[in-house]
């Protein structure tokens, strides 16, 4: 039984949780990640994650396959000289690993034209957990190093139609999810948060280009790219152009007034690629430009990193409204270790912080890289046990959740109305984009 | 060739243009309309109007087919009775002939419950001709004998969807036809008129609606309703939840505030029922009442009645546009006539009224049912000649689009603009509708 788990926990890791694997590092990466048939049945589309591999998603694989680029050194160091900030821990440690189109965004940057965010969430409950920050905190950053507008789609309209939820409920989690996303520091004169169901009837712009998608874009296309089946109802069949329509600017008009070419750059786990690919198709026979990407590896659930986390499972992840005990509790019970059985084996062999979800989860959420490779090290050695471990992470997550809780208890139904509101917002290239 | 000529005029006739044969008559009917075979192969979905045989649509078949009921002379009564009012002609001559759920209309409206009527039209060019006014018609007489609120939907998405236009074109269509729908002299206190492109942005209560009855619908319904292959865009397939969405109250906020429970009146073509089918299944699934419907049948073009007409054909109608020349000329040139070769084989053998169209336009515009009446004689027993009866046509077409185009002349883009305000209306139930 114990082979069983380890096995099935083994099935977490993708290779982007592995230290000694920094993007950049194409000889490292293929020594760390070398099986070559074990990604031969991955499957990866907005609702499903599944590999059968034990060594999990296999994501560069999953680039070939998609047809994105790898985000390399290369390109770091580009976004670090273009905005003189020094990159994300996420970049740094290749949870963003791969993109579309960044170069344009930046030579755009460069040649000081405007482009803006966009991501989003779909409220399916009220709990959000730590793997939903990590667009936003991802995003947050992209904010601030470039001084952009950012458009955030609550698409209640879509959990509606999957789930079996009614539109007041699905409205209500749009508020209480976009509470946790405010919390996480957005600049309210550079952020739209919008629900569909309530922004499709806030503006015309809107609703014209899903209508403009939805001409462009045939039953057998979704079928193809998103599984459907002439049993699915005809909402979800054409959810997808929904999902599209922010990618254009006059999808805005309060923003970028009836501006047609400013290009948009999505930060957005993988998994939400196929909606894009499919944006990116019709982009340019409606006469816009096609949305750029930056991919997220998914967030390890605790039991490990096979598939993405459950908001249904309160055991499978640190959710936002944990108190510091849960979270200690949790983690202590609930996070895979990489350790040995016993202490003694532990000093002698060493941990394996590929398969230790704490260590993943360090990846994540510690800021500080010298301390991150000094824990590797020492996990690795044995020098630091489990307990020790497991220590540090709750001392990590800890501080940042009780923060992140009084930051949300700070945001109040006004300010979620002011963010919600369709409004113009203030940014860098604002004087670029309309001739002021 | 003259023998295929009188045979593809004769496919013209429906036997709702028979003057003997006046609705609630059966015995009449079966014996003008004895064919048992000849509609087994007739077509009837929104799209397409066909038929086989060379007698034209068969009416009663389409009821049956569709599962509505005839409007017989005892619902005609019944609707004079509640309202007080002589029944329009189109009920009179059986153009409106069939129903779903009309008691149930008459019902709420003789116990002082609230009900609103519900029509539209898909502008497709700024051209629109007499055959459009039918419902336009109607719908004002249904307004004024009832004072109920009256919605109208252009819906240039789907003209977006289905034709080589633009979405500035379709608007721009929806502007223009909206004029003319106007000019049949609907009241600005009780009528809304809005454009899809437009108030899909002005109401979450439509989009809501939308997307509830999208989640109730399969591809596999509107397949086998539609006949929408998996090659056809996803905007034509979840199209039929925009046409359904007015029929619930709640699409109206500023008219019915947040009330689900209003039933709808739809007075429309008969070739529109598919979307009403389909919203009639939805409706209790969704906490609505089912829409009620009036249905008419196809004006005839003057080439005969075998199809609806063309707008783009200019030949095959009166345009609302032209000339009191042109109405003379496109009635003597083009209007089939079932008048004999000769005058002296019609003076002897007298003229057929059941194929002629310009006999059958006045059963449509000629209010006098005494005079029609005695034309219907004068013609069939050969004492009327056909240029006489086209000439009587004439003389009632002219100052009828004249007139038309006089009052269409006198609408301003401030009316339009003020018809297409989303805003409240006065109506004779509204203390029963909002305990005011």
């Amino acid at each position: 039984m114990l082979l069983s788990l380890k096995m099935s926990y083994k099935a977490a890791m993708g290779e982007e949780y592995k230290a000694g694997c920094p993007p950049g590092n194409p000889t490292a990466e293929r020594n760390c990640d070398s099986d070559a048939t074990k990604a031969s049945e991955d499957f990866v589309d907005p609702w499903t994650v599944r590999t059968s591999s034990a060594k999990g998603i296999d994501y560069d694989k999953l680039i070939v396959q998609f047809g994105s680029s790898k985000i390399d050194k290369e390109l770091i160091n580009r976004i670090e000289r273009a905005t003189g900030q020094r990159p994300h821990r996420f970049l740094r440690r290749g949870i963003f690993f791969s993109h579309r189109d960044m170069n344009q965004i930046l030579d755009a940057y460069e040649n000081k034209k405007p482009f803006y965010l966009y991501t989003g969430r779909g409220p399916s409950s009220e709990a959000m957990h730590l793997g939903h920050l990590v667009p936003f905190i991802f995003t947050k950053w992209l904010q601030d190093v470039f001084n952009v507008p950012l458009v955030i789609q609550m698409s209640d309209d879509e959990k509606y139609l999957w789930k079996d939820l009614t539109l007041e409920q699905a409205y209500s989690y749009t508020v209480e999810n976009a509470k946790d996303i405010i919390a996480c520091g957005f600049d309210i004169n550079k952020t739209f948060i919008f629900s569909d169901l309530e922004y499709m009837g806030q503006s015309p712009g809107f609703y014209r280009n899903v209508v403009k998608i939805q001409k462009h874009v045939t039953f057998n296309q979704v079928k193809g790219i998103f599984g459907f089946t002439d049993s699915d109802c005809i909402g979800k069949i054409s959810f997808p152009a929904v999902q599209a329509a922010p990618s254009f600017s006059n999808s805005f008009p309060k923003i970028f007034r009836d501006r047609t070419d400013i290009q948009c750059l999505i930060p957005c786990a993988i998994d939400q690629d196929p909606y894009f690919r499919m944006t990116r198709d019709v982009a340019p026979r409606i006469g816009h430009p096609k949305p750029a990407l930056l991919h997220s590896t998914f967030f390890p659930a605790l039991q490990g990193a096979q598939t993405k986390m459950s908001a249904s499972d309160p055991n499978s992840s640190i959710f936002l409204t944990d108190t510091a005990k849960q979270i200690k509790s949790k983690v202590n019970k609930h996070a895979f270790s990489g350790g040995r059985d016993t202490v003694e084996e532990h000093r002698q062999f060493g941990g394996n912080c590929e398969v230790d979800v704490s260590f993943m989860y360090l990846t994540f959420f510690l800021e500080d890289d010298d301390r991150l490779e000094q824990i590797r090290k020492d996990y690795t050695s044995g020098a630091m046990l489990t307990g020790e471990l497991k220590k540090t992470l709750i001392d990590v997550l800890q501080p940042l959740i009780a923060e992140h809780q009084a930051r949300r208890k700070a945001v109040t139904e006004e300010t979620v109305k002011e963010f919600m509101t369709p409004r113009q917002l203030s940014f860098h290239f604002q004087c670029f984009c309309f001739d002021t």
